[in-house]
């Protein structure tokens, strides 16, 4: 299938891979016969019953999920879970986090509410700062894997040699590689990048993280208490799952390299950041700015030497069909998110465009 | 638009207006000439802030909500706001909670995390207790004004003289009918019954109400941030906040026995209602248990006197076209959800099945 449609850069929510946006207009008055769209149907029934359980397998096995997580569908976004998660597993005790941007930032903030914070390390926002210093007694270690807004992603998970769990918020890079489950204690992330729309929130708990939660955590949003109830404790946002497990479909069938699914996925993604980063690294007009070891495949900030040229730039952009470009409003200049849904063909005609542009305005 | 779909009598998430489906599925891939699903846009831009603004204007005008009350969307449907009501609006101090049936049920277990809850008054499960213990230094009084389960509904709001503000859970019949805003100083509900996917939470909230958190509320959570963002402290659950302003375009140009939005739906309603209830007790083969002056016009349960014949009834309900009828475990027995976008003829042909199966079974 081609597509005539622009190419979306945005951040989040963000471009859907184009056969299940076809997929879903064509269910939306009857899903598979059964008279009703999937927004209809109650979440106790056998139809949105299947959709959930296939969903949450084809997830497991794109992730290799070990049998030892949960997977929980919930609501609230990465801004819910900075509270969520220490409400769950602070025990009210001590959590270290790491700082490498403004969502590790955010998250640090919030778990002041309910537990005593202590800020491991600091990065300058356009690196990952490597000497850390952890407390052996912390009841657990934040991190966030892909800085959306800052471009700083985690290229190899990093080894909690204390045994303290590792928490990652990887929002914005989930599903766009494997995840290493040895080193994770939880996992969360918003859907809103890589999987479905926004107002699904994804949480992958290892069972011994379970049952730990403070009183005063709503039960709605108590891992156990969701766990224990396979999403169900409260109504799921019954949509953003389907579409997510469309998505899972999506990805597990899609060849690219000699590959196939999360690898394919991967592999698509290296290469699409490999051609802008080379292109903004060519170039004198145009500037990235992180630290080449932790540059972000998800989400790639950058700046034109000559910031006069910023709106000319997103309008012409615009006009070759080139959306959504514009910068994080604390970051300024340009960012273009290459999440999974986004072809190849969108970074070579973004790439295409800016030499242009560069040749007409340089 | 004539409809070959079936009736669905879900209790949510439930029916939506066919026309919203269709126009959802053409917009799917493209909205408004923007190159993006709605589900693809960034809810910073200026698309979607059209649909937000759309939508809260079209609903505040639908229900008449006064201009010192604020529109929320949130997320974590009615059991999260269990939790997130209290957080808000207890200040740590007392709350009567009004007991009519499995909601209000759930709502006062909930606040007792976090406030001294005084059961004000208890109902059977299918009455509206009229005498109240309230206490005037309680921060607030929680009412149930429609219960799912129970299907038990205030046809009135009731006064509270004592000057503490009202807090009502109508997530099962918002939209149905006119709220009388002069005796509330909090509303919330799902939209997963008359407004549009699960997975958004509206609250309405007085400006006086805002502003009180306790420490410990998520950020997410916290009324006044929500408030202060307009919605927008984090990722909205856009793509439901989407179809939920088409259901109140529909609403607003319904026209129904000389009437027209919200004035005629809800005369639909008395009328779908009122069949369903007229023929229920005309028959000795069925049965609605709950007190005449306070039956839902939402929630109709019902019981077959010979509970032998349950699941043939449920097979040929649904062979006629009659989905998700269903009742709910606690209660047992049938339950036909009567939201705004089933039509009149969903409820003839209920009717209709309901007399033909008595024929021949009775």
């Amino acid at each position: 299938m081609t597509s005539s449609r622009p190419f979306n850069f945005s951040a989040g929510p963000a471009t859907l891979p184009e056969p299940v946006l076809h997929r879903v207009a064509s269910e939306m008055l009857d899903w598979h016969g059964s008279g009703m769209s999937v927004m209809e149907m109650s979440h106790r029934g056998k139809e949105f019953g299947a959709i959930l359980d296939g969903a949450l397998a084809d997830l497991r096995e794109l992730l290799a999920v070990p049998a030892n997580f949960r997977i929980l569908f919930m609501q609230g976004g990465g801004l819910g879970e900075n509270a969520i998660v220490p409400l769950n597993l602070s025990r009210g005790g001590k959590v270290d986090v790491v700082v490498t941007g403004s969502w590790s930032r955010k998250s640090a903030s919030e778990a002041r509410r309910y537990a005593d914070v202590h800020i491991a390390a600091e990065g300058s926002g356009l690196d990952i700062p490597r000497a850390w210093q952890l407390r052996d007694d912390a009841a657990y270690v934040h991190v966030c894997t892909n800085e959306t807004i800052d471009g700083v992603e985690f290229h190899d998970l990093p080894r909690v040699d204390n045994g303290v769990p590792l928490v990652i918020d990887c929002s914005s890079h989930l599903l766009s590689r494997p995840i290493d489950w040895s080193r994770v204690g939880l996992a969360f992330g918003g859907a809103q990048k890589n999987i479905g729309p926004a107002g699904v929130t994804l949480v992958f708990v290892r069972e011994d993280q379970l049952g730990h939660a403070l009183d005063i955590c709503p039960t709605a949003f108590n891992y156990k208490t969701v766990a224990d109830n396979n999403s169900m404790y409260n109504t799921p946002p019954t949509f953003g799952i389907y579409v997510a497990g469309l998505v899972f479909q999506w990805v597990k069938q899609l060849e690219y390299a000699g590959k196939r699914g999360l690898a394919a996925i991967e592999q698509r993604n290296i290469d699409k950041a490999g051609l802008l980063y080379a292109a903004l690294d060519a170039s004198g007009f145009y500037e990235n700015r992180v630290d080449p070891t932790c540059r972000s495949r998800m989400n790639v900030p950058f700046f034109l030497k000559d910031e006069k040229l910023n709106e000319s730039f997103l309008a012409e952009a615009k006009a070759a069909g080139l959306l959504q470009l514009k910068g994080h409003k604390s970051v300024g200049g340009m960012r273009a998110s290459l999440y999974n849904a986004l072809p190849l063909e969108g970074v070579q005609a973004l790439v295409s465009f800016m030499k242009d542009f560069e040749a007409r305005h340089g």
